[in-house]
């Protein structure tokens, strides 16, 4: 490596759109059972009077989880942090809250990394004997960074994808005595994020996922959210990814979260254990 | 390795079968001591009435377990998510749900690992000079997995045993610094699962093992469900197996859950505390 | 290695014997005061009626742990898993259990290793050019055990001792990249097993020690019960085993339980703060 | 390295200011449903009264917390540890407490690393021949760290930064078994915390860092807090930190705590679910 | 080494004083406060007037705890384990337990490890002739023990120190693949134990060091406590000691406990949140 090279910047360039909530709940169900039918139905219609038109807009979804990490999963895309923590606010202020106990929660923002073009804008900078974080430099990846933020708006402020089944798990980068992610080269980085990718391509179509960037929001570096409508694709896509150097060699896994989705309309059906038919 | 065959796939190709739950509670115990003997009869039959058919079918099974774990572990095999999640709904719809607080569960499809014929299928493709990934590969691919799922289906849509013990656990792959499976070439997984499976095939007749993958589903990579009369095979079958070097360097074991089979219509005694006699 | 020796079997041989479970219970302290004296008394005194005869034939034992693991700490020894379960209901059916709340337990099969003899009995077979695993080595196998079993029938199903103090913990031979018991040729096992052997023999006398495997039925591979009348011998003994190569490299160990004996008779001041006088 | 330079103390001295406390609560939210509106502006009001005193000199400051970690959290800056612990006497003693759980919290104190002249002050006493931890060498020291105190007096008793949103993690520097911080020399260690420093330095102006120390006080080594108007910086700061050596080779973290701040008077609004507007 | 050396034993010999409980509680403050005055008093009275002569006598202490980990924190010495048990149970009969609920403890035995004369007594005994663990070599241990024993009584059974604060945490010994503590020879756990020492000494007067031994009772090797007026003297101490060998490489650290002393009289103002002043 040129000293010039070994100088630029390791970290890569990403770009942040919607702020992200993972939401995982039980049901307290002996409180629930024990309510009358129409506090129950109150519960229910109240929420789903305000939840519908979310969902209706791709901005919330909920999902009947599977297993005892939870039985209702609801995700939350807002334009910004504030927004999101009204979105917070809203769901705690709900009559149903006083039946749901929170297991778990995943905060994050939609991000994008922007591995290829690092690598090549450094280069490019550096060429022009522009030093890393001179003013010229911060300028050139601010312009870099505002053209492809405007190039992925539907990227970076997605709808949640209104299809049967959502798979979310957080993951990092493995920094092991060894096999340290943070340690290698950024080219060496790039070209195995390259790779990983051409795997995930393959199953374009099949399956939606949205890479959220957590760092200092929550305990993970990253969240992974998977929606398809045939479940086994999860299975598919992640195993074979994980196969990849990348994921082979530098991925840490935490909690997976698999569940079904389940409109609003449909939450005391749900809940009365008569969903889905 | 010739160029080829470093460039052939890594991951082994699988057959999807059953989507299974298993489901470990704990008896609120003071609450039921203090309901009345009708309620608790009550909510005993509704219980048997609608397990003892899927019992009768294989499809789900009870299990008193030992230990503090809990104190009941249900089973369910079910053909897709959907009936699933039917499944676990119609558990939570029962009087019973109210007397039982989750401990754990687990969330897997029956999986049929297919390193045999992975090899020499790869193998065959790209001697044909088919390239990996591309339609036709694909499609032979795809042929394989139909004809196997095929001629697999008791093995892909089994029954749950009938027999008196059974001991479930999830586990993974290593994936460490230096000992990393998933950095291993394909012949030698191949190799190690070979060997592995010849310590299984002599408890053939003593106990009937199901591997169903989680990768997706939940947090481990696989779940095992051992079922025997001998409860002392499990031990023995675990412990020869744990010598072999795919166990011995590269697996990871989560907790065990060792129940003894309880019929439906014998939860009253059993939790009166008068099972078994 | 002889290619001979290289394909004898890596697992040792064991006995296994008397089922074992080990309840860890926590007294709801508020709900026990709130009670009126008559129910104390009656639930210590159907406790005591139950208990007192297996504590005397030596196949249970209460205890009183130190710290806050648990308040009481049951150990069941009984002929097979279908007893222990038994045992198990038993105790739920008690009234006591009302103001139990279970912390931990372990659940494991009183073991016997014979690295000793499975050395010579693999050599000598092999040595008549009996394959591993053929009929006739499996029916060589058979006998050793048989009469091995008979012979050690005492230890096999143990009585719980009659001594002061009890300290249980659960154990794991390491798997680790480097340092990996499953891996080490069965001689060098057998030899590191025969040094900690010695050890242990040095404290015949002051303290007695029950192995059980727990491989299948619990977390852990194996649970170590100690029993002296002078507590500080449990420091001593481990303390000393620690230095052992098995122990040093290969020993990784969970939590520690340790504990008072008490009599079944003297529950009641036990829980009333009045016990030991 | 000469031998004198090796027989330098190895730890950096430090500047302690101000005791500090972040307290994570849960609020019982079906709890405070059920109370009366004037119990709970009752609560609200007393808190209030208490508590924008404090949040006014910068002395206290809440946050609502992002996802289920906790609904609130409360960070205390106090002089010293006696006037911390009247702090949290004061918050157990408000009628709001009973309405609180915590989840968790951490105690650390303020503290300056001085890298920089430590490695020079140690240099220039034993180039005057002065031996380590000899009187003369205890009283250079003093009067070195003395000095430095007064001079940095805002920054060890600081104020809560007056901004939108926090961030709160633990970290550790590992003590791996081959990378281990504290097994670096003195002075690579003073390299790699000053390479750190430079790229806090260029997010100066975007976010207020404030480092304390928790060695002997809680679980983890340090306690970091980031302010700042803008939540993306976190990230952007965290996730480019992490490249450097000192926290790609040797920093383990903690949970993180992520909050947008509520004045006191806005903790009714809050816990109604009507904030932020 | 010579053949001789490796020959002698591993283990260092100990000294064993005082039985040690740690006993960790949150206090149940809706509980509290719901309660009549008269019987809040009550509760504190009947514990101060248990409590109080053994704070005198220095066998009992209190501390009221930093943070989310505890409200109160009891430290108790005494002569032995029985003697220990009975003041466990004292602790359960006080109405005031009706209040407290244990987040964790710790139970241990006041340890005087000698490093400095095993080596040279184990060296001596050889010297001689004599063989470990013979007759005559046990005799010669025994003795010298004994001898320790009398000089170091006042070290074994301790008071606990009559200072303003407290910091409590239980440690190990690593046994990794590659750094081992047990595998070293005893001259170098000597030398680093000696050298660890030395920087303890430095603090001689400042902070009050007791070493208990928990191998046995609890579920690490030891337990520490250090005792001080000024409560950075506890950061000081342990982060100096970090970077010693024995410390930096070898030490495993549990959770940190941090208190303030506070006199069994001054529990009900605590308890109210009006202490201290």
């Amino acid at each position: 490596m040129s000293e010039k090279a070994s100088s630029l910047p390791a970290v890569p360039l990403t770009l942040e759109g919607a702020a992200v909530l993972h939401q995982m709940y039980r049901l307290r169900w002996p409180e629930w059972r024990t309510r009358a039918a129409i506090e129950r139905e109150y519960a229910a219609s109240e929420f789903a009077q305000q939840f519908a038109p979310l969902e209706q807009a791709g901005a919330s979804a909920m999902y009947s989880l599977y297993g005892h990490k939870g039985d209702l999963m609801f995700v939350h895309f807002r334009p910004d942090f504030a927004a999101l923590k009204q979105a917070e606010s809203a769901m705690a202020k709900l009559r149903l809250n006083d039946f749901l106990e929170p297991t778990t929660s995943y905060v994050s923002v939609v991000e994008l990394g922007l591995y290829e073009s690092t690598g090549k804008t450094y280069h490019d900078l550096a060429q022009k004997n522009i030093a890393p974080h001179s003013e010229e430099w911060d300028a050139g990846i601010k312009d870099l960074v505002a053209r492809q933020s405007e190039a992925m708006k539907p990227r970076l402020w997605p709808e949640v994808p209104k299809v049967q089944y959502a798979c979310f798990y957080p993951m990092d980068r493995k920094r092991g005595e060894d096999k340290n992610w943070y340690m290698l080269p950024l080219a060496e980085r790039q070209r195995q994020m390259h790779e990983h990718g051409l795997v995930g391509r393959r199953y374009a179509g099949h399956v939606k996922q949205i890479i959220s960037g957590s760092i200092g929001f929550d305990d993970w570096e990253w969240g992974v959210d998977l929606f398809a409508d045939d479940p086994l694709v999860f299975k598919k896509l992640i195993y074979e990814m994980r196969f990849d150097r990348v994921s082979a060699e530098y991925a840490l896994f935490g909690s997976f979260y698999f569940g079904m989705r389940c409109p609003a309309a449909e939450l005391l059906p749900l809940l009365d254990g008569e969903w889905p038919k």
